[in-house]
This record gives C-alpha cells, sequence and structure tokens, in this order.
C-alpha cells in the first residue's frame, strides 16, 4: 500500500493506524507548499485533490473514516475495530463521522475558509469563530462521547488516532487542550506509543 | 427501533434504508420549526441536538454514515453493503463520507452559516457561493464516482438512499440536477421503489 499524505494534516491519523496494525506500505509525500494536491498527477490519484489517499492493490481509497474501517477489516488480528458487534461498530463509525464531518470542517474554517466564500471579509470572520466552535467541539468530546481510557473505553481503537490527530490541532487553533483533561491526558499517552513515535517525529507533532 | 427525524432533512437517508432492509422501526419527529433539536428531552437522546438518531436496543447511534452501515451489518440479508469485502465496503463508507463531510456541510452554508460566523455578511457571502460548490460537488460525483446504474455499480447499497437524499436538495440550491443526466435519472429511478414512495410521500419530496 501507499499512503499520500502532507505534513500535519490529517493524514496522520491514517498513518498511525498503517502503523498500529502493522501493514507494509510506503509513504509518499505531496507538498501543500506547492499546491501538489492539485496537480495533474495527484489528481490522477484522487480527484478530489486532498489527502490522505490510500493506494491498495485493489484501487485508492479516500476519506479518513473509510480508510481506517478499511484498515481494522484488512488486518482483524490488530483489534482495530469491534468487527463482529454491529453495534459498538456504529458508535466507532459515529465517534469518527463526527470527526470528519463536523470537528474537521470546524477547524477548517481558519485556513480553508475559500471553499465556502469569496470575500475576504467573510473568511475574517470565518477565522474569528474557529476558537469557540472548536472549544464546543471538544467539550462535547470531552462530555459526552469519550469513555476513557480510550475512546471506546478500554479498548484501543481506529478512534484514538483520529482523535490524537484532531486534538493536535488546538493550540493553532487558539484552544487550550487543558480544559479538556481527559481528552490532553489521551493526547500525552498516544505520544507514548510505539505505533505514534515515528509518525510524531515525522510530522513535527 | 425508534428513528428520531425531521422532514426534508438528511434523516431521509436513514428512513429509506429502514425501509429497504426491512427493519420494524417506530418514527419519532423532531419539529425545527420550534427548534425541538434543542429540547433538553431530544439533547438527552443526541447531545448534538442534531437529526437524525436511531434509537436502538443497546443505545442510539447518530450520524447518517454510521446509521447506515450498522443497517447493513445488523440486516445482512438486505445485501445493502458488501459486507465481506474490506475494500468493496470502503468505497462505499468514502462515498458516503463525501456526502456527509463535503456535500452536506457545502449544502449547510445557505442555511446554517451561523455555525460558522456571527456576521450577517458572511452569512450573504456564504449563502451566495452554495450553487457553486453544490455544482462542483455533484459535477465529481458524477464525472469519478457514480458507478451506474446504483451509485456503487450493478448492486444498489446504502450508498443510494443518501445520494437521493442529497440530491433532492439541488433545486433549493439552485443548482439544476439536469445538468448532472445520471444522478437525475439515478432520483428518478428511486422514487419508483417500493421503500422510497413512502418516505417521498411523507416528507413531501
Amino acid at each position: 500500500m501507499i499512503l499520500y499524505y502532507a505534513l500535519k494534516t490529517v493524514s496522520v491519523a491514517s498513518h498511525i493506524t498503517l502503523e498500529e496494525v502493522g501493514a507494509e506500505y510506503e509513504l509518499h509525500q505531496i507538498d501543500f507548499r506547492v499546491t501538489e494536491q492539485q496537480s495533474a498527477d495527484y489528481l490522477g490519484i484522487n480527484p478530489k485533490g486532498r489527502v490522505p489517499a490510500l493506494a491498495t492493490d485493489r484501487g485508492v481509497i479516500t476519506e479518513t473514516p473509510a480508510i481506517l474501517a478499511y484498515l481494522a477489516q484488512r488486518f482483524p488480528e490488530s483489534g482495530m475495530a469491534p468487527l463482529d458487534d454491529p453495534y459498538a461498530f456504529a458508535k466507532a463509525q459515529e465517534f469518527n463521522a463526527y470527526l470528519c464531518a463536523t470537528v474537521h470542517v470546524a477547524h477548517a474554517h481558519k485556513l480553508r475558509g475559500s471553499r465556502w466564500v469569496d470575500d475576504a471579509d467573510a473568511m475574517d470572520a470565518m477565522r474569528a469563530k474557529v476558537p469557540q466552535t472548536m472549544h464546543e467541539c471538544f467539550s462535547l468530546i470531552e462530555a459526552e462521547m469519550f469513555a476513557g481510557p480510550w475512546v471506546m473505553g478500554e479498548k484501543y481503537s481506529i478512534c484514538d488516532p483520529y482523535l490524537f490527530t484532531v486534538s493536535n490541532w488546538l493550540a493553532g487553533d487558539s484552544v487550550d487542550i487543558a480544559d479538556f483533561p481527559a481528552i490532553a491526558d489521551h493526547n500525552a499517552r498516544m505520544r507514548e506509543r510505539p505505533a505514534v513515535r515515528p509518525v510524531v517525529e515525522l510530522h513535527g507533532l
């Protein structure tokens, strides 16, 4: 497999999960500084022009929740998702969908406002609200979703690399992770995992 | 099971899928006109204050992609997802994640701008770009994602009720579905399905 990734982006979640499941894979960096995600070569791999993209022997998979569930299913011995329990699997997927469609989207209004408006003042207005929306999202995660010690409870799962990835964005969004003690502790414990250390080092997290 | 839904919202996708799999379920309408989604009673069911929410014997599931995959797994005889093929399942999940995190989010900038800005002019700027962003999303779906005759190809799947739900929003977003012949044809064929007819009637679609 080949993981197409960019530094410090959401592709960190897929990268950690590849390490956790013990997959054999190669890394291919996409350089956002030169907008390589919009190059003809990369659009041939992922027409959306985003990362991550995971090239497999069957074809390319995009969208973090889909990639993480795929890795859990391809490497069932890793125990990264409750594959035989539709309800528990749904709760893991629910968590990842919230990170993907609500938290990541809230964060994207800081630097990716041009996706939704053309007006510079409107982009400033979007940027101004990001600390509030990210704080609200993480308050909800801490109060209602995070079971502890891992996201889903006693068992480490595909939700943990994803939460770690997104919780690393808080400082840049002017939110103090210390406001969320369980998530701050989770972030610290994630950094100690052998599968996480090389990814943190590569991405400078 | 109980589906908490609101008229003409994304809960249509879960409603159709409940019909398709032959589940026994009750409906509980949440009235957005009186902001019932923010009532204390409903926040006790779904602290996010959104629809849909699917109450099961184990607990409540939210987020459309999670609900749809859950129904496919709970009712495997329905054949609504390729449960034994991780790659094919990932491609269905990838499609649903795109609808959830990109297309639905683009659409939400018309009426839900207050999620991301406080400024009325900025909300106007968001609203102005919705026809363009929705057109771009559906162009990509038509060109790159829609296999035909159903989203994933020959087999009807959990992607089809979701695409139908979102393609019904195009007219209100000032986008002509006729610009996307395969998706327009899909929408028309969906309406003929016995499982879809009562849902279309209830929601006035």
